[in-house]
Parts: C-alpha cells; structure tokens; sequence
C-alpha cells in the first residue's frame, strides 16, 4: 500500500518529519484492530470488522490536560465529553475512536483507566470517544470491543510513524464508497514568528462515489461504479460520518481550538465531503501549547496565545492536512470483506492514476 | 416520608393529577435502584448505592420520536446522544440517568434493547443519557449497574404515580447537603386556548447548604451545618450536578423545546443553585404534542406549533414544576449510609417547619 | 432617593468602594440622558424619554481589548458585534446601552468615533450596543439619539460614584411594572489566592409586578396592583428586557467570561426573573486581568488565568452584584410620566418597607 | 459581461428559470447603488463605492415571517438581529446587507421603514442587516449610505433576473483580489416527493488570488499576480468577508434552516474559502414553506417540514448554488477604480479560458 502523496498526489503545504498526527511533539496514537470470522451474521457472534483507537494528548510522560475544542458539522453521531470540553475548555484524558455502538463501553473502560492510573483530574470523568457507524462490514450489535481492547490501544500508545486504513476504530469503515478508514498527515509551518506542527488523523466513513475529488479532479465519477461496484446501502441508506482530530503545538486558547477544529469541513469539502444528514461529520481539536498542571489551586501563569490575526497559516494547514489525512484512509484501506461475505473495494491506484491523468495537474 | 406540598410548601400554578412527569399523557418512567453492601469501599465489591432511571416519551405505546431540545447551565457532566438532538431537533428513544461513571454502560445497553426491540429509528443510535456523580456514598469506580438494570428501568417504566427520593438514578444522590436524590412534579395551565401540561423529573445532586432557599427563605442557613452534618467533601471539592428533564403535550417546535430547557435553570436560581464549576447541570425538555412516524419519506403533514407569543404561560410552569421537583426530591429522601459508612442525613422536617415559620409565609 | 442597601434591604457579599460597575479598576461608565417634551405623541418631535450608556472596559487610559463573552438567556433583543466576540474572544471597544430603535444610530456612531480617534483595532469595527424597549414612555420610532449624544456618553465616561435610575439608556425603562432604568452594583472577593473585584450594570426594563421578589419577600404581590398602578400594556404585550454587563479584574479566559455572563440569569431569577418570551434577556461580561496590547504580530505571552475550579466565589459573587443592580435601578428610579401623559410609579420605599417587615428577614 | 456559466463553467444540477435566488416564489431583491466622486480620499466627500441590498423573503405581497436559520463560518463581522433568530426561528422582516459601517444605519433605517408600513410584528423590531468591509475602495468612514438608499432597496424590491457584480451592497467589493461583489445563482430539484428551488445570493469579498479554484481548477494560481495585479491590502491585512443568503421554498423547520445555512461554507471552500480570521464569513437561510400568520394567539396547524432524511438533495444543491453565486460575482463584476485611484480589476475571461483549458474539463 502507498500512501496519497507516493501516488502521486500533489499537496500543499510542508508536511512533518512522518507526515502524521505524531508530528506534534507528545501526542501519541494506538490502535486495537478486532478481526475475527467470515460469512454470515451472527449477532454476538460476528463477523467483526472493528476497532478502537486511542489518541493521548501529551502521551504517556503527562497527563495535563490540554485547550481543546470542537465543533459538530453534522451531529448524527456521538462524541462524548464535549459539554466539559465546551465549559471549561479543558480535555483532560484521552481522545478515543470506535464503532457507534461500543461508544459506551469504550467510555466507561477510559474512566476505569484513568482511576486505575490515577490520572482522573476530578473525582469523576467524563471522556471523549467518538464513533463511525462500521455495521456494513461489522457485526456492530455483536458488541465486540471490550475493555481489553480499549487498554490495547491506550497501553500502546506511541509517537512515530502510523498505520494507516484498516487499523483501530477505522478498520470497518467505508469512504465514497470505497474502503476506508483511519488516516493521517501532518503540516509544519510558522505563525506569529513561531515555527508549528498541526496534525490531522481522521476515521474516514462518509461520502457517495460521485462526490470524490482529488485535487479538485473528480475522480470518483471518473472510475464510476460500472469498474469498482460500491456497497448496496439500500438498508442502511445515509450511514457514514467522519470524525478529525487535530493537534498542534502553537498556543491556542480554548476558542481559537474550536475555530480550528471548525476549519476541519473545509478540508473535508475539498475531498467531496457534503456534510449528508446521515453522516456524524464531528471534529475536535486541541493544543499542546501552553503547559497547564493539573488541579493546581493558584492562578496559571506564563500562558501563552496566538494572536488571532496570526492564524491563518495554521488554518490553512489544518485544512490540508485533514484534506491529505482523507485521502491516506483511502489510500491505505486494502480491500475488506466482512459481514455476510460484503466485499468493500480499495480505491485502485490504476483508476486513479487513469482519471488524474484524464486532467492536467498542476506541475 | 411526604412530599414538599404536604409539608406546607406552597407552590404556584395547578398541578396534574399525580403531580409527576407521567402528568403529561404518555410518558412513562421506570427505575432500577441498586443498594448492597456496606462499610468500607472494596472497589467492584461496593458498597453499592445507585440506580437507573428510564424516562420513555411516549411510554411503550410508541417509539416514534419527539421534538426535544437541550440546555446545559454548565457543562461539567454528561448528556449523551446532544449532537443528533441539536441537529435534527427530533429524540428518538427513552432519556436514562445514571451515576457518572455508568453513562456508556447505560447507553450501550439502550442501544442493544433498541436493536432487540426493533426500536432503532436510524441503522445505529445515539442514546440520551446523563448522569450525576454518587461517589460519596457508592462505589462508582466498581460499575456496578449492569445491563440488566437498565432493561428493569426500561421495561418497567410506566404512567402513574412515581416513587422519588432515593431511588433509581438518584439513589446515592446529595442535593445541598441534604440527601437527594429523584424528585418530580407537574403543572397544568393553559395556552394558546389549549390546556396543557408541563412536567419535570429531576436528578439532584447540587449545591451547598448555606445556599437552599424555599419560597424565599433562606432554609439552608436557618438549619445551619451544626444540627445537621454536612457530608465531608474534601475529596470530592465541588462536586454535585443536577438533570432536569422536562416534558410538555403542547406543540413545541425543538427550538422551543431547547428554550423550555433553559428555563429550568431558572427554577433551579430559585431554590438556590448557582451552576458551581464542579456541577453538570444539564436540561433536556421535549414536546409529545406532535405526531412524528418513525422514518416517512414524504413531507411531514400538520404539524403543530405553539406560538412564541404564547409560550409564557408554559415557561412559568416549567420553572415552578423545576422547583418543586427539587424540593420533592429534598423531602422525599431518606437518610442514607453508604462506603465508607458515610451518612447523608434527610432535610428534617421539623428544623424545615421551625425555619419555615420564622418567615411568615405569604398566604 | 436611596439605593436598596440604603433601604435596609440585605444582600449577601462584600460590595466595593463605590458599589458599581466601576469598582473594577479601570473600568469607566458615561450618560447621556434625553429627555424633552411632554403630551401626546408627535412622531418624530417626541416627548423622549431615552438615552445611552457607555462602558469603556479599561477607561479612556487604555484601548486594548479584553476577554469577553456573552449569553442570551432570551434572544428577543439585539446586541450587536457578538459574533466577533463569539469568534474571537475580544471585546474591541466600549459597551453602549440605549434604546431597541436607536441600536444602529449609537453602532454606527462608535464607529466614528473610534475612527476619529485611531482606536480602531482592525481597519474596521463591529461594536457592542445592546438595547431594551423604552416605547411606552419615549417616542421610539421618532429616534431621537443622535451623534452627538453617544460622544457625550463616551466622552463623560468616568471612573467613581455612578447614578443610577432614569439615567443613560435606563432613562425610559420599566422593571416589574415599576420604574426601572440603570443600576448598577459590585462585590469584592478572593479567589485562587486573589484579591477580586467584579461588578454589574443593568438596563432593566423587565418583568411583571405579581414577579417581583427581594431577598426572598413576594414584594411585588404584596403590594399588588390597586395601591400601586402598572403601565397599561395592551399595545405593548410581553415588552421588557435586561442588559446586564459584568466586568472583572480576575484574569479570565474568554470562555470563563461566557460562563460568567451566563450567571446574570441566576441573579435575575432570583429578583423573579422568567425569561419572557418578549423579554431580550442578554449578557456580556469582560475580565480586565490580562494585558493584550494591540495589534501585536508576536505570540502574546505572560498570560493569567483562573483555573477553573476556582471560579466559583465569582460566580456566587457576580450573582449577588447582578441582584443588587436591579434593585437599585429599582430603588433609584424616580416617577416617570411621559409619552401619552402615561406615568410610570416608581417602587414606594413605604409599600417595600411594609413588604418586607410581612416577612422576617434574616439577622 | 457574461455570468459563469455562459463563460462555459461546468455546474452540476439544474438552475432555476433566472438562476437567481427569486426562482424561490415570492422571494424579491432590490439594489441600491451609490458611485460618486474619485481620486483621493477627503472623508465624508468620497470617492463612494458602495450601496445596499434588500432581499424581502415573502416580496412585498407578504410580510408574514419565515422560518430561518444563521451560522457564522467566521464571526469576522456582523450580522443584526441573530439573537431572536437564534431564539424565536422566525425572520419577521427583510434582510439588508451593505458596508461594515453603515449597518446602523440601514438598520435603524428598516425599522422606520417598518413602522411605516405598519409591518412591525412585535411594537419593537431586531432588523437582519450584514456586511462586508469595502474601504478599499469606498471612504467608509464617510457614512455615504442615507435612509433614502436603504428606501430605494427596498421599494424597487422585485422578482426575476437579477443585476450582479457591482451593485447593491456588493458595489466595492474584492473577491479572491479580483473584483467581486453580488452574485446569485439557484437550483431546482425534488425531496420528499415534492419540487423545490433554493436560492443563493451573495456578497463576496473574501479570499486570495492563490485560493482560488473554479470546478477544480487552480484558476487563481494559473493567472497569478503578474499579469493581474491584486489589491495592495498592506494597510488593511485579512480584510475581506462574505454574506451568503439562502432561500428555498422546502418546509424546513427553524433548525433545518440552520443546517443549511451552515452549507454555505461547503460551497464557499470547493472555490477556495478557508474562512481566514480577518473574514465574517456568515450565512443565513429561510425557508417560505410554510405559512406563519402574524400574530396570532392560537396554535398555528397546519405545519408542514421536509423530513430530515430526505434533505440531502436540498444541501447539494444548496452548496452548488453557494459554488455558482460566487463564480457570478466574480464574473459579472467589471474592473473598478474608486479611492485614492486604486483599481481592483476583474477576473479577466481570457485568462480563465486559458487556464481551463489547462486542464482537461469534464465533459
């Protein structure tokens, strides 16, 4: 597999040392990809086609909590803990990405790690986990994460080049109708005289085939669905969503992380994405900027802040690197089948690299 | 035990029949109160204090959704499933509460007794639920609700009369510094040349006692923390929340629905709340008063909608129906040991009828 | 006249120097007060009875922005420049009050006036003017603010002693079927080992008699309507609104200020405030404890914040500022009689005191 | 001049009869254009580029209200009368966009004009007025639109084709550092078994010349600077906005109105918006679907409201009309010289030829 940019896709934008979400100092990424059985459902029993993937602000050396905010283009999804992310500003745990109907258990499992770890901030806990809909290809009823997968993808936590595509919370997922998935990418820049990493990783699970464009080439009506048939939605019509995490090192304030995380569906556009009503289109980002101790009683000091009229450049990054994050899930999901014998198809790199072709790139 | 009114509060405003949530035709509500165990805290062994409670909209009768709107007055808490509400105004099954820690336990389960039950209005769901924090005197880092709770909760929910105090969700609950818990209450009245009637069901689990106030008089500070120990919150600085949940059969469009939410911090204002940092105090309100089948294709047809100009009458209603169902959470609790041996002790009612004369009430 | 301390009325809190909004260093109030003309209507030639309010966050010494942020706890009214508030989390100029027709004269106005004196932070400007509905005793649709008015309530901005009552904007408000118009109220306190002073202003122009509340004592049904008449609102069903504005020195982030603005209501429901439908309930508070100088290119730095879990002797703090300030615009203003010959009565001192000793007090 | 698509862009779906926002039945527009004077700057005497727009969402056969929606993409900006939208769900009157510093006044002008017309809907009113900055070209501190303007838009409001490029309020505006200013564009379709027309009119003055893209193509870097210089915006960093007006004849409840304002930002990035921090990027959607008596004091009936599920075909063809509005004002608009002799010029056909034919179009 390749990633979008060894396919010759063109980007804006310098990406970082792994062009990943790792890219900004601290965040760490694990995974638990559940894969088990073939045919037919048996609800309980599978097959599954699923995952978990844990992102943690500032890794495993600091449990601070970070500025964080986010914003809902579409709510027909679940992201949890955002009533204290938008009260206070603070996410203090984990970030975590799942099937829609293990939101819950992943939840709760990120409370018992937190007491077991003694890194609750307060007495109680209110995490975020987030969730795509993989029921196409997964036995999503079955209830299959449970809590050692949610400790997998915590415990394994690491910076440093990531899998892509099938792997954690995205291994089920499906994206214009394509297999899709978990992708990332990262920019590198300066801001306020500042050098800056914002990175993206995504759970890619929206979109028709119609709408895919890849530098602004339509190829999803390119390759058509005569040459890669795409998934018979007829009994899940509208499923799909796609939740963006992005992080960065500059120092944002709480509102200036929303703001960020806001720009996450101009990226998303860019791709095709259309913000469907039944498409859960969540994003929520957070900044390692500025060091904030947990529970001290005294005012914080030393905090820093971008200034707003110095935030475009980071806006445009994001806006790439979400963009660049999208087409890594495509990229990288290799064919699946799963549930009932559904086959979901890669995007070939020869119909891509066909339709591309079709339209002069910029060079 | 008595309720608030029987002790000779006085309210304003008729109340229903059963002076409850299930006032309003169809709703239907159901507990599991789940109580073992005592002395000290051995994690997951207990002792256990809490419970779930399930509020269905239109009871078992129907699983076609509501309008619903929500409003968190601050947002250190939980209320799951807020991203669907706000986007599409509709909610699509029963509303539960919980302890803070059991919240994915209790959602997951929903949507697995939705999917048996072939109850799920979209391919997957987002249930609502919400939870307040009963670590002093439960063991809610053992999880002790279970999947089999939430089913009691929900398969038991029913019209009528409703137990309160110390049961379902809000069995180890503390409510300024008097054991809380579950209150409810109701109000009739008329509007736009319709009667109507408004309800509220309250999870109570904020608040200090120098700040409880009753028909304007400063109770809190009249009973004082001598006569009356207050719990020993040195652990668990700040902690407290309260869930209100609203219901109305008139025809509330969701915006109106969010608006009818708001007020109910209102009704809390009155009896002494002040939204602390360390309280979720989250509101959810919904109108049964239009017809919406699960799932249509066509337009939607004859709708009805409640006038803005008309709304007053509904909006005092609500606010005294919020506070009263604080108070009757307040009355109707028992004292209560749990880990640890720790004691909440019940608003006593003779130091409530001794402050209450010191005031002439008005009559 | 007195101010409701004066009347023997008891408050909770330490109030400030002066008991206003002023208390808070810096901060700088100006009036002008319009009043012409009596009789009937004359659309356009008067009577007026109206005005505007200016608050210059850090007085005329400084043109910095602060933090900021609002709420609408009931949107039925017009605060303009929220959404750069909302977006960025500044407050680029000074707070004006008038009346609902007079907004965009008094917005464009500010405009001017920053223009003239170079205190424009971008090359343009959205400025902050909130409003309520004098109608009943001013000719509104005559719009009579000019100009000229807004500079002399910039110009005369001053720090101190402030009056109160039919004064600036307040000029021709009623509150709770009394006279009300400008009040305004501090309180002083410490937080995360902080000296801190924050204090409120109001535009009251709100509620019904039957609402009226102090301290807890149902003045307003006390002194009922037979002794005291109410304006005749048949033209005018649900008119009223309340702008509160609330300034500290604290250094809070913009959303803490959001959060604090978000308590007015609190304060409002204890004096009986219910949100009315027509009622445009709406909120700005502003934190003058970080420096953030103009325009600068640089990453700001040396940035303070109050954590989070200290926030809640503010909270309770402005709550109590927010209360006293409708009660002296209440207990401040003066009898009214204008368009129409309609009178509007002032709260008599004597009924209150009457009230009041109904009821016991605390001591 | 031509609009885009007689330039021979490709647009998907199909526009309506005038491919103008008044397809929408009922919806009409009137312009006021002021030009005056040139050379250099003598604020308060010119050189003027500027005007005002007026879209009456019902014409002036009925000034009943429509349900409506706002989002803000970047609140770099203004737009009056949001709280009660936010609030009520209805737009009780026309909305008028001009320049950032002459809101006021068209503002406080649309009240009188209501007043007037007896077509106030409560006594007071909370007009919806925008704005995008225009002191590039225009003296904006000269206050050059009157009362008389804000008339002539609103009285020589009227259905089909529509006038773009430099008139109205778009009159002095700058898109991606070619000349801009009001384009409108519509497309017709079915949902839920029901024809529909939605409607996009815009205000565009946002964006730099690399962003732009036109169906794909990188058309603002093939044309680059060279050979059209861009404005000289030293003096006036990130300025820059755009004012999205959406309107279809679906019946959308308040909320999906909002929902489909907030596509607006879809169709504003497939032309390269990144909604930058200088940018008031804010749009809003009303629906004429329903009919909503003034007024009245009983339940309105009779409601009708497309099913969420079936709004998919509305948001696309929603953010095509968003798409092909702006490619209007930038075609339709001519080259302008105003203040100080700067000229901004138009996007030159030529050159956009040559760079479409760069690369292959879909065909």
């Amino acid at each position: 597999m390749a990633r979008a940019r060894d396919l010759g896709i063109l980007f804006d934008g310098a990406s970082g040392q792994w062009n990943t979400i790792t890219d900004v100092p601290g965040v760490e990424v694990g995974y638990a990809t559940i894969v088990a059985g073939d045919g037919a459902l048996q609800m309980g029993a599978g097959p599954v086609r699923t995952g978990v993937t844990a992102i943690l602000p500032r890794g495993k050396a600091s449990h601070d909590p970070v500025f964080a905010g986010w914003f809902p283009l579409n709510g027909n999804g679940e992201m949890t803990g955002t009533a204290w992310v938008d009260e206070s500003g603070f996410l203090e745990g984990p970030i975590c990405l799942t099937n829609t109907h293990s939101v819950g258990l992943v939840r709760d499992a990120v409370v018992g790690w937190q007491a077991r770890t003694g890194t609750l901030f307060q007495p109680w806990s209110n995490p975020v986990v987030a969730e795509t809909y993989d029921g196409y290809l997964n036995d999503i009823n079955g209830f299959h994460v449970k809590e050692a997968h949610v400790r997998q993808a915590l415990d394994t936590a690491a910076s440093g080049p990531l899998a892509e595509g099938n792997v954690g919370g995205g291994t089920g997922m499906v994206c214009h109708d394509f297999k899709g998935g978990t992708g990332t990418a990262s920019r590198v820049g300066r801001a306020a005289g500042q050098d800056f990493a914002v990175g993206a990783l995504v759970q890619a699970n929206y979109g028709s085939r119609a709408d895919l464009r890849i530098d602004g080439v339509p190829v999803g009506r390119e390759i058509g669905l005569d040459r890669v048939p795409a998934p018979d939605w007829r009994g899940e019509k509208g499923a799909g969503s796609i939740i963006v995490v992005l992080a960065t090192d500059l120092p944002l304030l709480p509102l200036q992380c929303r703001r960020l995380a806001q720009r996450a569906g101009l990226g998303l556009a860019r791709v095709g994405g259309v913000g469907h009503n039944g498409s859960g289109d969540i994003f929520i980002a957070f900044s390692t900027g500025n060091i904030l101790p947990l529970g001290g009683a005294a005012v914080l000091t030393g905090l820093r802040m971008l200034p707003n009229e110095e935030i475009d450049p980071l806006f445009e990054a994001a806006i790439e690197a979400v963009e660049e994050s999208i087409l890594n899930a495509l990229a990288m999901a290799e064919t699946m089948t799963g549930m009932h014998g559904r086959t979901v198809h890669a995007l070939p790199y020869d119909l891509l690299a066909e339709a591309m072709a079709r339209y002069r790139r910029r060079d």
